[in-house]
Protein backbone atom coordinates (compact mmCIF):
# COMPACT_ATOMS: atom_id res chain seq x y z
CA UNK A 1 0.00 0.00 0.00
CA UNK A 2 1.91 3.20 -1.31
CA UNK A 3 0.05 5.34 1.06
CA UNK A 4 1.51 3.43 4.08
CA UNK A 5 5.14 3.13 2.41
CA UNK A 6 5.32 6.52 1.65
CA UNK A 7 4.33 7.39 5.32
CA UNK A 8 6.79 4.72 6.47
CA UNK A 9 9.49 6.33 4.46
CA UNK A 10 8.70 9.93 5.24
CA UNK A 11 8.17 9.36 9.19
CA UNK A 12 9.75 6.48 10.39
CA UNK A 13 12.91 6.37 12.23
CA UNK A 14 15.20 3.25 11.52
CA UNK A 15 17.48 2.92 14.96
CA UNK A 16 19.17 -0.34 13.22
CA UNK A 17 18.48 -2.69 10.89
CA UNK A 18 16.08 -4.68 12.85
CA UNK A 19 14.09 -1.67 15.33
CA UNK A 20 12.28 0.65 13.03
CA UNK A 21 10.30 3.52 15.02
CA UNK A 22 7.08 4.48 13.84
CA UNK A 23 5.30 6.10 16.64
CA UNK A 24 4.29 9.27 15.05
CA UNK A 25 1.49 7.63 13.03
CA UNK A 26 0.74 4.25 14.17
CA UNK A 27 1.56 3.53 17.72
CA UNK A 28 1.47 6.07 20.58
CA UNK A 29 0.47 8.75 18.59
CA UNK A 30 -2.00 7.65 15.76
CA UNK A 31 -3.10 9.03 12.62
CA UNK A 32 -6.98 7.69 12.52
CA UNK A 33 -7.43 9.03 8.75
CA UNK A 34 -4.38 6.35 7.58
CA UNK A 35 -6.00 3.64 9.59
CA UNK A 36 -9.55 4.54 7.74
CA UNK A 37 -7.37 3.83 4.37
CA UNK A 38 -5.64 0.67 5.51
CA UNK A 39 -9.48 -0.59 6.85
CA UNK A 40 -10.86 0.38 3.62
CA UNK A 41 -7.65 -1.80 2.06
CA UNK A 42 -8.17 -4.93 3.57
CA UNK A 43 -11.92 -4.81 3.55
CA UNK A 44 -10.62 -4.65 0.01
CA UNK A 45 -8.68 -7.58 0.16
CA UNK A 46 -10.61 -9.56 2.41
CA UNK A 47 -14.14 -8.60 0.90
CA UNK A 48 -15.70 -12.03 0.16
CA UNK A 49 -15.19 -13.50 3.76
CA UNK A 50 -17.62 -12.65 5.55
CA UNK A 51 -15.60 -11.33 8.35
CA UNK A 52 -18.01 -11.71 11.94
CA UNK A 53 -15.13 -10.63 14.11
CA UNK A 54 -11.80 -9.14 14.24
CA UNK A 55 -9.32 -10.00 16.77
CA UNK A 56 -6.08 -8.04 17.73
CA UNK A 57 -3.92 -8.16 20.72
CA UNK A 58 -3.25 -5.21 23.18
CA UNK A 59 -1.95 -2.69 23.13
CA UNK A 60 -0.88 -0.84 19.80
CA UNK A 61 -3.20 -2.85 17.59
CA UNK A 62 -6.39 -2.02 18.97
CA UNK A 63 -6.92 1.75 16.94
CA UNK A 64 -6.28 0.13 13.65
CA UNK A 65 -8.34 -3.29 14.54
CA UNK A 66 -11.63 -0.85 15.79
CA UNK A 67 -11.08 1.23 12.23
CA UNK A 68 -10.81 -1.87 10.30
CA UNK A 69 -13.76 -3.26 12.33
CA UNK A 70 -15.46 -0.28 11.22
CA UNK A 71 -15.51 -1.45 7.06
CA UNK A 72 -16.25 -4.65 8.13
CA UNK A 73 -19.24 -3.79 10.80
CA UNK A 74 -18.31 -6.00 13.00
CA UNK A 75 -17.25 -6.04 16.13
CA UNK A 76 -13.27 -6.47 17.61
CA UNK A 77 -12.47 -8.54 20.17
CA UNK A 78 -8.18 -8.02 22.19
CA UNK A 79 -6.78 -10.34 23.79
CA UNK A 80 -4.85 -9.46 26.69
CA UNK A 81 -1.53 -9.98 27.95
CA UNK A 82 -2.23 -10.86 31.31
CA UNK A 83 -5.26 -11.93 33.82
CA UNK A 84 -6.72 -9.20 35.87
CA UNK A 85 -9.42 -9.08 38.47
CA UNK A 86 -11.95 -8.65 36.28
CA UNK A 87 -12.02 -11.45 33.44
CA UNK A 88 -13.92 -14.49 34.87
CA UNK A 89 -15.43 -17.67 32.94
CA UNK A 90 -13.72 -19.91 30.40
CA UNK A 91 -11.13 -18.46 28.82
CA UNK A 92 -8.69 -19.35 26.06
CA UNK A 93 -4.87 -18.83 26.90
CA UNK A 94 -1.64 -19.21 25.08
CA UNK A 95 1.80 -18.39 25.59
CA UNK A 96 4.11 -16.09 23.59
CA UNK A 97 7.50 -14.46 23.79
CA UNK A 98 7.25 -10.85 23.58
CA UNK A 99 11.20 -9.68 21.98
CA UNK A 100 10.52 -6.21 22.53
CA UNK A 101 9.84 -7.02 26.09
CA UNK A 102 12.29 -9.64 26.34
CA UNK A 103 10.05 -11.76 28.18
CA UNK A 104 7.13 -14.51 28.00
CA UNK A 105 3.50 -13.46 27.87
CA UNK A 106 0.27 -15.58 28.66
CA UNK A 107 -2.42 -13.71 26.23
CA UNK A 108 -6.09 -14.42 26.85
CA UNK A 109 -9.83 -13.95 25.48
CA UNK A 110 -13.13 -14.76 26.84
CA UNK A 111 -14.50 -17.74 25.37
CA UNK A 112 -17.84 -15.89 24.76
CA UNK A 113 -16.43 -13.55 22.12
CA UNK A 114 -14.91 -16.31 20.21
CA UNK A 115 -17.68 -18.35 18.50
CA UNK A 116 -17.57 -21.77 16.34
CA UNK A 117 -19.48 -19.80 14.01
CA UNK A 118 -17.32 -16.68 13.91
CA UNK A 119 -15.13 -16.06 10.80
CA UNK A 120 -12.32 -14.41 12.06
CA UNK A 121 -9.73 -11.95 10.47
CA UNK A 122 -6.66 -11.37 12.55
CA UNK A 123 -5.28 -7.56 12.39
CA UNK A 124 -2.07 -6.44 13.96
CA UNK A 125 0.54 -3.64 13.43
CA UNK A 126 3.76 -5.24 13.36
CA UNK A 127 4.77 -9.04 12.03
CA UNK A 128 8.49 -9.74 12.44
CA UNK A 129 8.66 -12.93 14.18
CA UNK A 130 5.29 -13.74 14.08
CA UNK A 131 5.06 -14.81 18.22
CA UNK A 132 1.84 -12.51 18.27
CA UNK A 133 0.38 -13.83 15.34
CA UNK A 134 1.16 -17.10 15.81
CA UNK A 135 -0.91 -16.79 19.69
CA UNK A 136 -3.60 -15.32 17.91
CA UNK A 137 -3.85 -18.17 15.75
CA UNK A 138 -3.47 -20.76 18.66
CA UNK A 139 -6.56 -18.78 20.20
CA UNK A 140 -8.95 -18.88 17.00
CA UNK A 141 -7.81 -22.70 16.44
CA UNK A 142 -8.88 -23.46 20.28
CA UNK A 143 -12.65 -21.86 20.01
CA UNK A 144 -13.37 -23.82 16.54
CA UNK A 145 -14.18 -20.50 14.89
CA UNK A 146 -12.96 -20.07 11.12
CA UNK A 147 -9.69 -18.26 10.77
CA UNK A 148 -10.21 -15.83 7.73
CA UNK A 149 -6.63 -14.73 7.30
CA UNK A 150 -4.64 -12.32 8.87
CA UNK A 151 -4.16 -8.65 8.23
CA UNK A 152 -0.75 -6.90 9.36
CA UNK A 153 0.25 -2.90 9.00
CA UNK A 154 4.15 -3.63 8.45
CA UNK A 155 5.93 -6.87 8.13
CA UNK A 156 9.27 -7.14 8.44
CA UNK A 157 10.14 -9.55 5.28
CA UNK A 158 13.56 -10.43 6.66
CA UNK A 159 12.14 -11.94 9.78
CA UNK A 160 11.06 -15.00 9.70
CA UNK A 161 7.30 -14.91 11.03
CA UNK A 162 5.41 -13.90 7.82
CA UNK A 163 7.16 -16.97 5.55
CA UNK A 164 6.36 -19.11 8.45
CA UNK A 165 2.94 -18.48 9.16
CA UNK A 166 2.14 -18.56 5.57
CA UNK A 167 3.68 -21.81 5.43
CA UNK A 168 1.09 -23.64 7.44
CA UNK A 169 -1.58 -22.26 5.17
CA UNK A 170 -2.80 -19.16 7.10
CA UNK A 171 -3.29 -16.26 4.54
CA UNK A 172 -1.22 -13.01 5.32
CA UNK A 173 -1.66 -10.16 3.96
CA UNK A 174 1.30 -6.89 4.65
CA UNK A 175 0.48 -3.33 3.77
CA UNK A 176 4.17 -2.67 3.65
CA UNK A 177 6.34 -5.54 3.62
CA UNK A 178 10.11 -4.29 4.23
CA UNK A 179 12.86 -6.10 2.78
CA UNK A 180 15.65 -4.57 4.02
CA UNK A 181 16.02 -1.71 6.46
CA UNK A 182 19.41 0.19 7.52
CA UNK A 183 20.19 3.41 9.47
CA UNK A 184 22.13 4.88 6.91
CA UNK A 185 21.00 3.93 3.56
CA UNK A 186 16.93 3.97 4.51
CA UNK A 187 14.53 0.97 3.62
CA UNK A 188 13.94 -1.17 1.05
CA UNK A 189 10.56 -2.39 0.05
CA UNK A 190 10.03 -6.05 -1.13
CA UNK A 191 9.38 -5.85 -5.10
CA UNK A 192 11.28 -2.58 -5.43
CA UNK B 1 -26.43 9.23 27.01
CA UNK B 2 -29.43 6.76 26.51
CA UNK B 3 -28.00 4.56 23.82
CA UNK B 4 -25.15 3.19 26.32
CA UNK B 5 -27.57 3.78 29.45
CA UNK B 6 -29.40 1.63 27.75
CA UNK B 7 -26.92 -0.69 26.58
CA UNK B 8 -25.07 -1.25 30.00
CA UNK B 9 -28.17 -2.14 31.52
CA UNK B 10 -29.19 -4.69 29.14
CA UNK B 11 -25.35 -6.38 28.26
CA UNK B 12 -23.52 -5.53 31.82
CA UNK B 13 -23.03 -8.13 34.49
CA UNK B 14 -22.77 -6.45 37.86
CA UNK B 15 -20.40 -8.88 40.28
CA UNK B 16 -20.60 -6.52 43.12
CA UNK B 17 -21.57 -3.38 44.64
CA UNK B 18 -18.40 -1.38 42.75
CA UNK B 19 -17.60 -4.28 40.13
CA UNK B 20 -19.23 -3.97 36.73
CA UNK B 21 -18.32 -5.81 34.01
CA UNK B 22 -18.73 -4.20 29.86
CA UNK B 23 -16.37 -6.74 28.47
CA UNK B 24 -19.20 -7.33 25.77
CA UNK B 25 -19.47 -4.39 24.14
CA UNK B 26 -16.76 -1.77 25.76
CA UNK B 27 -13.85 -3.94 26.96
CA UNK B 28 -12.59 -7.19 25.41
CA UNK B 29 -15.34 -7.43 22.64
CA UNK B 30 -16.06 -3.63 21.18
CA UNK B 31 -19.10 -2.56 19.52
CA UNK B 32 -17.26 0.05 17.17
CA UNK B 33 -20.87 1.14 16.21
CA UNK B 34 -21.32 1.94 19.30
CA UNK B 35 -18.15 4.09 19.55
CA UNK B 36 -19.00 6.10 16.87
CA UNK B 37 -22.28 7.26 18.66
CA UNK B 38 -20.45 7.95 21.47
CA UNK B 39 -17.83 10.23 19.16
CA UNK B 40 -20.33 12.15 17.90
CA UNK B 41 -22.08 12.79 21.48
CA UNK B 42 -17.87 13.95 22.26
CA UNK B 43 -18.19 16.38 19.22
CA UNK B 44 -20.93 17.72 20.40
CA UNK B 45 -20.24 18.16 23.94
CA UNK B 46 -16.86 19.76 22.96
CA UNK B 47 -17.60 20.97 19.72
CA UNK B 48 -16.36 24.97 20.35
CA UNK B 49 -12.86 23.74 22.13
CA UNK B 50 -10.89 23.09 18.95
CA UNK B 51 -9.75 20.17 20.32
CA UNK B 52 -6.26 19.16 18.32
CA UNK B 53 -5.14 15.52 20.04
CA UNK B 54 -6.53 13.32 21.54
CA UNK B 55 -5.00 11.47 24.82
CA UNK B 56 -6.04 8.41 26.43
CA UNK B 57 -4.00 5.47 28.09
CA UNK B 58 -3.89 1.95 27.28
CA UNK B 59 -5.61 -0.47 26.46
CA UNK B 60 -9.21 -0.17 26.72
CA UNK B 61 -9.57 2.98 26.20
CA UNK B 62 -7.24 2.83 22.93
CA UNK B 63 -10.83 2.17 20.56
CA UNK B 64 -13.12 4.35 22.14
CA UNK B 65 -10.33 7.11 21.79
CA UNK B 66 -9.79 6.54 18.21
CA UNK B 67 -13.21 6.25 16.77
CA UNK B 68 -13.82 9.33 18.47
CA UNK B 69 -10.50 11.17 16.77
CA UNK B 70 -12.66 10.61 13.85
CA UNK B 71 -15.07 13.07 14.73
CA UNK B 72 -12.76 15.34 15.64
CA UNK B 73 -10.39 14.61 12.91
CA UNK B 74 -7.08 15.04 15.01
CA UNK B 75 -5.06 12.36 15.98
CA UNK B 76 -5.16 10.19 19.46
CA UNK B 77 -2.04 9.77 21.25
CA UNK B 78 -1.85 6.59 24.08
CA UNK B 79 -0.01 6.79 26.97
CA UNK B 80 1.92 3.93 27.95
CA UNK B 81 1.45 1.65 31.13
CA UNK B 82 5.64 0.97 31.34
CA UNK B 83 8.81 1.72 29.36
CA UNK B 84 9.86 -0.38 26.61
CA UNK B 85 12.62 -0.95 24.28
CA UNK B 86 11.53 1.25 21.51
CA UNK B 87 10.11 4.68 23.81
CA UNK B 88 12.84 6.89 23.70
CA UNK B 89 14.02 10.72 23.83
CA UNK B 90 12.25 13.27 25.82
CA UNK B 91 8.43 12.06 27.56
CA UNK B 92 6.36 12.65 30.25
CA UNK B 93 6.13 10.10 33.18
CA UNK B 94 3.03 10.18 36.23
CA UNK B 95 2.57 7.45 38.14
CA UNK B 96 -1.29 6.15 39.29
CA UNK B 97 -2.42 3.72 41.45
CA UNK B 98 -4.51 0.69 39.47
CA UNK B 99 -7.36 -0.71 41.94
CA UNK B 100 -7.71 -3.29 39.35
CA UNK B 101 -4.52 -4.72 38.94
CA UNK B 102 -3.42 -4.07 42.75
CA UNK B 103 -0.08 -2.18 41.69
CA UNK B 104 2.09 0.97 40.78
CA UNK B 105 2.17 1.76 37.42
CA UNK B 106 4.44 4.55 35.86
CA UNK B 107 2.58 6.60 32.82
CA UNK B 108 4.64 7.85 29.94
CA UNK B 109 4.08 9.48 27.10
CA UNK B 110 6.74 11.00 24.25
CA UNK B 111 6.99 14.71 24.89
CA UNK B 112 7.15 14.69 21.09
CA UNK B 113 3.46 13.67 20.73
CA UNK B 114 2.25 16.71 23.40
CA UNK B 115 3.12 20.20 22.54
CA UNK B 116 2.42 23.42 24.41
CA UNK B 117 0.33 24.70 21.36
CA UNK B 118 -2.12 21.52 21.55
CA UNK B 119 -5.79 21.63 22.65
CA UNK B 120 -5.94 17.79 24.32
CA UNK B 121 -9.22 16.41 25.14
CA UNK B 122 -8.81 13.22 27.53
CA UNK B 123 -10.82 10.40 26.56
CA UNK B 124 -11.23 7.00 28.74
CA UNK B 125 -13.67 4.45 29.11
CA UNK B 126 -13.78 4.52 32.95
CA UNK B 127 -14.24 6.53 35.80
CA UNK B 128 -13.94 5.65 39.67
CA UNK B 129 -11.23 6.51 41.70
CA UNK B 130 -9.98 8.54 39.13
CA UNK B 131 -6.41 7.79 39.14
CA UNK B 132 -6.01 6.99 35.38
CA UNK B 133 -7.16 10.60 34.56
CA UNK B 134 -5.08 12.42 37.21
CA UNK B 135 -2.25 10.99 35.69
CA UNK B 136 -3.25 12.14 32.43
CA UNK B 137 -3.80 15.24 33.42
CA UNK B 138 -0.65 15.44 35.04
CA UNK B 139 1.38 14.57 31.77
CA UNK B 140 -1.44 17.52 30.07
CA UNK B 141 0.49 19.86 32.55
CA UNK B 142 3.79 19.17 32.13
CA UNK B 143 3.37 19.05 28.34
CA UNK B 144 2.38 22.59 28.39
CA UNK B 145 -0.86 21.89 26.19
CA UNK B 146 -4.42 23.23 26.84
CA UNK B 147 -6.48 20.99 29.02
CA UNK B 148 -10.05 20.89 27.25
CA UNK B 149 -11.43 18.47 29.65
CA UNK B 150 -12.29 14.97 29.55
CA UNK B 151 -14.67 12.54 28.31
CA UNK B 152 -15.59 9.42 29.84
CA UNK B 153 -17.66 6.24 28.61
CA UNK B 154 -19.02 5.34 32.38
CA UNK B 155 -18.96 7.02 35.58
CA UNK B 156 -18.94 5.15 38.99
CA UNK B 157 -20.63 8.60 40.53
CA UNK B 158 -20.55 7.04 43.77
CA UNK B 159 -16.76 6.99 43.87
CA UNK B 160 -14.69 9.92 44.41
CA UNK B 161 -12.68 10.54 41.23
CA UNK B 162 -14.86 12.57 39.05
CA UNK B 163 -16.22 15.12 41.44
CA UNK B 164 -12.00 15.22 43.04
CA UNK B 165 -11.82 16.09 39.61
CA UNK B 166 -14.07 17.94 38.62
CA UNK B 167 -13.08 20.19 41.81
CA UNK B 168 -9.65 20.69 40.61
CA UNK B 169 -11.91 22.94 37.48
CA UNK B 170 -11.42 20.06 34.80
CA UNK B 171 -14.60 19.67 32.71
CA UNK B 172 -15.19 16.07 32.62
CA UNK B 173 -18.34 14.97 30.67
CA UNK B 174 -19.22 11.26 31.12
CA UNK B 175 -21.91 9.73 28.89
CA UNK B 176 -23.19 7.30 31.56
CA UNK B 177 -23.07 8.49 35.48
CA UNK B 178 -23.90 5.51 37.86
CA UNK B 179 -25.10 6.29 41.18
CA UNK B 180 -25.25 2.95 42.38
CA UNK B 181 -25.56 -0.52 41.43
CA UNK B 182 -26.56 -4.24 43.08
CA UNK B 183 -26.34 -7.50 41.56
CA UNK B 184 -29.73 -8.57 42.93
CA UNK B 185 -31.45 -4.95 41.92
CA UNK B 186 -29.72 -3.57 39.22
CA UNK B 187 -28.67 -0.41 38.24
CA UNK B 188 -29.43 3.25 39.28
CA UNK B 189 -28.19 6.14 36.97
CA UNK B 190 -27.81 10.03 38.37
CA UNK B 191 -30.70 11.68 37.86
CA UNK B 192 -33.28 9.21 38.10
Amino acid sequence: MKLLEDRIRKEGKILSADILKVDRFLNQQMDVALFEEMGKEFRRLFADEKVTKILTIEASGIGMACLCAQQFSCPVVFAKKAQTKNVSGDIYTSKIMSFTHGREYDILVSAAYLRPEDRVLLIDDFLANGEALRGLIDLVRQSGATLVGAGIAIEKAFQPGGDTIRATGVRVESLARIASMDPETGIVFVGE
